[in-house]
């Protein structure tokens, strides 16, 4: 079998990857491997564990690919070598141009215990169905970890009335990504819905005690629970890309800005690429579906077409939601400014979600914005609020990619209303970009 | 009493004028003249009468300018002449500069019956509680005209339990305003919650019928109803100008973009101030809260500072909310940009607002975007979905106002979060943007 166009991997990168290629070409033969026979919405894992949506509801269907005259292969690829991919079942796939788009997996922690039953991880559907399971009959869990996907499950599963504890070695939940205000607001939200948190803490053994697990914490604190998940963060696979003499960066695999490796017609795409910041230039290890996509559809634009399209820094734009606080975060936080070395201005402002503040399901709405005083452009964004955030970070994450300045951003021709905005005197934007102005 | 500057109305643009001034140099005399005891959030009433907030948490407290030193006065100015105000009271105000922010009123068509008890149109506090005694004992209501006030009132009295009929001249609801797609989107909602909505009907005459009122329509029909609710629009307060010499535009008081009239230092801000349009260039009657805020601070820097602002074309940014349908629109839609002879592509896409869509609460998002062929940049956008709508228009109306192109918008940078938002491969924006790009 010979194809014009190999993908490698079934995510988001690896799906919009063959997709783009045959909306492109529909005379192009693309071919995709992946490896799990079904393949899941990353991001809504938590919410199937939890039961807010029904398991099979968060399978992407096959013919997403298939439906576009993709063909879809599940298998393990063992060897990539002078333009062939061998399979684990024997059989092998030619290929012209080769996309890898082979993702991450969860880093789990080198303990003692790691290894034991109602031990998990979660990288797949595989893996989530077999925590879904034990949950059944759980009643109690510890989740190590304490960034998105561990507050996200712990979210979810006290709202299916489990006891939760949730274990962070730094002193902050979400620190990597949040300034200290935010990540306060998440730790009191979860601490009033008597989830227990631990941070500064690392876990550094488990036991089987009684039927349950007994997770030993270098506090000396002992925490004991029915199930253990880890939520500590993913790694890029390189595996593969090592063993075909691909040069990898400081978080996976290295491309040019038109996502080519240093193997002329291999490209990557997705979770197993190593990402330059768009504001600082540097490698960062920022892994988001919402950008494995739009590297899918560069990656094949640039391996089938003439169209050369480059593929900027990531913004990295946020958002999550715990209980009824959602919170979002864009660009640079005000701490990753100041480790940049960056001279940076800081404005602020806090209003209710709804006006007045009296209509039902009001919620405060606390904006951040950080600001490069040489440039005066923006740099990061922070929200905490209700479910406006969603929208409101997507609009201020494209004014950091456009390189909006100050001065663009203290006037909008806004709408407002009752139900859905801020007064009309109190657009959180004008007001924060105002408050920064007079700082700068 | 002499004042550096001196501001008549006490609506958003009177309001943020005064602040401003007052904000810019604290030594600056500066009075503020309304004719209401109390002012209200004016987009707010409709929220009021339904009871969904409390009536008082509506008022706008005066604090927002006696708490900034401003010089409140209740009163009504009957003459300006020489740089003195007259008052009704008798009392006179001296003044250095004016701002003109004496708003609009309700349009009451003259026919039969308009001046009967139970008998409406709403403008102030004072008319507002009128509004609310009779409803104290009313099942049922006739609201003539069908834009923003007269749905949101209809939506509002119904959840109240009462019968309501709606009665619109034009062939839609909103059409001022929405293409018909999105019209009849607010029709069937409202329908699906049985308010009676009579289109291409003019109410021609109203009757006391057995301590009714039978409003008499032009196609024949007849509707019973306990109370009658003019919502068919506002004209800008002209009265006072007129009077002093000043220019009209088409829609109001006529200024330069620096807001200033043709009396040297007398300046319009807000409803009253005829604006001209973002996109054509041309008068247009848009009347919004959240531009005449920006118009007062416009006119008062202008007014008393060496910093000259000019005010922009306005772009219309719209939303409001029936029932559980959002509703947003920014710049022009279709049949403007047709009747404005430009040569325009529409991008449109319909997707779930969150992920997947088994999600608790998710509704479909309906998205259209008009970009002007020769530019190639956004020139309008109409949405209909759930309540994302708000800060979704707010974000599009910025790329109208930035002047954005189709390439701007078909990649973004966005956040993707299964409660928040659509999938990580289907921002609407980027959807919609990529839709219009190919028939460009």
């Amino acid at each position: 079998m010979k194809k014009d166009l190999l993908v490698i991997g079934g995510g988001p990168a690896g799906i919009s990857a063959a997709r783009f290629a045959r909306a492109m070409n529909p005379h192009l033969e693309v071919a995709q491997i992946r490896t799990s026979p079904l393949t899941v919405i990353p991001c809504a894992i938590p919410y199937s564990m939890g039961r807010t949506v029904p398991r099979d509801s968060i399978v992407i269907p096959d013919s997403m690919v298939t439906g576009v005259g993709v063909d879809l292969i599940v298998d393990v690829v063992v060897e990539v070598k002078d333009k062939v991919a061998t399979l684990q079942s024997g059989g092998k796939v030619e290929f012209d141009k080769l996309i890898l788009a082979i993702g991450s997996k969860p880093i789990i922690p080198p303990i003692p215990g790691a290894e034991l039953e109602d031990v998990f991880s979660i990288k797949d559907r595989k893996s989530m169905i077999r925590v879904e399971e034990a949950l059944e009959h759980a009643n109690s869990a510890v989740i190590v970890g304490g960034g998105f996907i561990g507050l996200e499950v712990g979210t979810e599963l006290r709202r299916r009335g489990m006891d939760v504890s949730i274990v962070e070695m730094l002193p902050h939940c979400l620190q990597t990504v949040f300034d200290e205000e935010f990540c306060e607001a998440a730790e009191f939200k979860m601490r009033a819905e008597d989830i227990r948190i631990c941070t500064r803490s690392t876990a550094i053994g488990i036991e089987a005690d009684r039927g349950m697990k007994r997770v030993h914490l270098d506090s000396g604190v002992d925490l004991l629970a029915d199930v253990v998940i880890f939520g500590i963060g993913v790694r890029a696979n390189t595996g593969l890309a090592s063993k075909m003499g691909i040069e990898l960066g400081k978080f996976g695999v290295k491309t040019d800005k038109y996502l080519e490796t240093n193997i002329e017609g291999v490209y990557a795409a997705g979770d197993c690429r190593s990402k330059i910041n768009f504001v600082t230039g540097k490698e960062t290890p920022v892994k988001l579906a919402s950008i494995a996509v739009w590297e899918g559809v560069t990656a094949a634009s640039n391996a089938v077409s003439e169209h050369r399209r480059e593929f900027p820094g990531v913004i990295g734009s946020f958002a999550t939601k715990i209980f009824d606080l959602s919170l979002g975060m864009a660009g640079l936080n005000e701490k990753m400014a100041q480790g940049e070395g960056i001279r940076y201005a800081v404005g602020t402002c806090e209003v209710p979600d709804k006006h007045p503040a009296t209509m039902p399901e009001t919620c405060n709405l606390f904006l951040k914005l950080i600001f490069d005083c040489s440039s005066g452009a923006l740099i990061g964004a922070e929200i905490k609020g209700g479910d406006s955030v969603g929208e409101l970070i997507n609009f201020l994450s494209f004014c950091i990619g456009k390189k909006m300045k100050v001065d663009d951003l203290v006037f909008l021709q806004h709408c407002s209303h009752p139900l859905l905005t801020p007064l009309p005197s109190s657009n959180p934007v004008m007001l924060a970009a105002k408050d920064a102005m007079m700082k700068m």
